[in-house]
């Protein structure tokens, strides 16, 4: 137990699942799993290695994709939470460590899912404007009682942090937790995981979804000294013992451990940013500095939700957010080179017509 | 809104994920997709026609596979909510219309995540005794004011409630929502989903895990009135958008589809339990009435703890649960007739030697 469990979490006795054991030879009648294959159409999908397994409950512990994030990032096992996404992990999160206590304090442009899973939870949201010039700032967060949690870069701004500045948060705030969601580290910012050793007040969370091209697998995890990552193994195992099928682990673990193409990809994507950027330049847009695979634009003579219909009339489509301080911007996620210039010259064609 | 939905599901604002089009020719810069491939050792895992498309969201709201489930159960798209697994799909429930009320009620004798649940969400549980014999009596469920869960058949006696007596009962307590939980149904007893359009106090929970061999990719849904649906909705886009991944919806909708690969192993497996219930019958066992892929068995000569240990040294998984009531049987998944000729071999040689 640690003081940034939650009260949910200290009452919590989690369902225990039926034990399912490595030795291949055993005759396993413990869980009700079906003897036979799925349907051969189901088969089909997957690869021959996987489809027959398809029977049996994935590992609840997911030990196979554990020990592949550990490998990645440099930790142990017992570092590692697994989940169904990042969206996953950070609602067991709040559940886990922000739920019942005081406010939770996050940027007020940011994810938006924040403030959502506050509502569910019942947790108290205290939102921290962003500086003028959409810098995440962290002096205003000094001081406070309840949790922290920001993204790194900050989505939709795409502006990163300092490591320095948050290794100073983290030793500034020894009582207080802090969640770094590391969706889009991958595309310059720098990660907080080999912190973890040094900072029991830290929990980062990372995704398959961004750097990996894997958005339509749902797989996402949390960094965090081992008290942090039982907590979330006693929620998760109280909500839903198996989040990751068994198609997703083998998947995720084969992404993982693809390094080549991981780092072939982000630095393609990194240089079609570099070339979109001063492009978008050229055509007097305002380009906030990204570490992220999305820009952020705005562009002093002509109005974002203008742009965001003519784009669309020319089956682009970016995003756009009707909310305060943001409704000036377009976020632009990065695509092929290709994509990007058939972007940029619609919007020099949207920009001369303004 | 209903008067079904709890005051958690009445205050949430859901959050609204990126537009996710169907219009392939579209350039997608919504949201924040890589342009480029996963890992090539990832795609191998899976289909060509899945790989690919891997880089982009899954449809948050799994149309395909509630439009088979619909094909399948005769209901319509707004009658069917889906999730990771039934374990989620109950779980939501759970938080949707019970949290914040009055006492959930189910048997004393049963899934034992219900009591799990409740401690996470704060729900008030009260235990109804089984019969006697093991069977559920819904008469004492009569007269209470808060919701109703029960499994059928039921878990651990695979003891099945004729389709009359649930009628009965949502007939007699038209307030209060019934959730069945019908991960076992399909062996033998009789589904209430035909009922949905009935009755706007009922929900049904079933699950590919069991009777179609799906355990490991962990899909299951809810089937009720579009109120009760859009209420499970709202708490999912409150909790984690995309639940459901590509690969996952695809293999769902191809089992769901192949209904002659499920009836071929239901009815095996329905007559290896016929075959394995009279064999252990002629061992002096005694056998309750199952209509799931389990038998609940108890010997009067034999102590079920000593029976589990014999069989688990012979490498034969079985369970047993240590807790009242119930500590003198094991339950026993139905598996291959040579799994079970081999275990009731053993367990002969255990019975002949207590």
């Amino acid at each position: 137990m640690s003081r940034f469990w939650s009260d949910v979490v200290r009452r919590l006795s989690p369902y225990v699942p039926g034990e399912q054991p490595r030795n291949a030879d055993l005759v396993k009648l413990n869980t009700n799993e079906n003897p036979y294959p799925p349907s051969p159409r189901a088969l089909a999908l997957v690869s021959a290695d996987i489809g027959p397994s398809l029977r049996l409950y994935p590992d609840p512990n997911s030990v196979g994709l554990k020990d592949a994030v550990a490998r990645g990032t440099g930790l142990e096992r017992s570092n590692v939470f697994v989940g169904n996404g990042s969206d996953e992990v950070l609602a067991l999160s709040f559940l886990a460590f922000f739920s019942g206590g005081n406010a939770l304090q996050f940027p007020d442009v940011s994810y938006s899912f924040y403030p959502v899973w506050c509502q569910l939870f019942g947790i108290e949201a205290e939102r921290i404007a962003l500086a003028e010039d959409f810098r995440v700032d962290l002096t205003p967060y000094r001081g406070g009682k309840g949790g922290i949690i920001f993204p790194n870069p900050n989505a939709p701004t795409g502006i990163a942090l300092a490591l320095s500045d948050i290794e100073a948060l983290l030793r500034d705030e020894p009582d207080r937790l802090v969640v770094v969601d590391e969706a889009y580290v991958d595309f310059g910012a720098e990660s907080t995981a080999a912190l973890v050793p040094r900072f029991e007040n830290l929990l980062v969370v990372q995704t398959l979804s961004k750097s990996r091209s894997l958005a339509g697998l749902r797989v996402g995890w949390a960094l965090g000294q081992p008290d942090l990552i039982s907590a979330l193994d006693r929620v998760k195992n109280s909500f839903n013992s198996y989040p990751i099928d068994r198609v997703a682990e083998q998947v995720a673990v084969a992404a993982l451990d693809d390094e080549s193409h991981f780092r072939e990809c982000r630095e393609r994507i990194i240089a079609t940013r570099t070339q979109t950027t001063s492009r978008l330049q050229t055509l007097g847009f305002e380009v906030l500095p990204s570490s992220a695979n999305f820009i952020f634009v705005h562009h002093p003579r002509a109005q974002a939700s203008e742009l965001f219909e003519g784009l669309r009339e020319r089956d682009i489509l970016v995003r756009y957010f009707e909310q305060p301080r943001i409704d000036g911007h377009l976020r632009i996620t990065i695509g092929t080179d290709e994509e990007m210039m058939r972007l940029v010259s619609v919007l020099a064609e949207l920009v001369r017509a303004a």
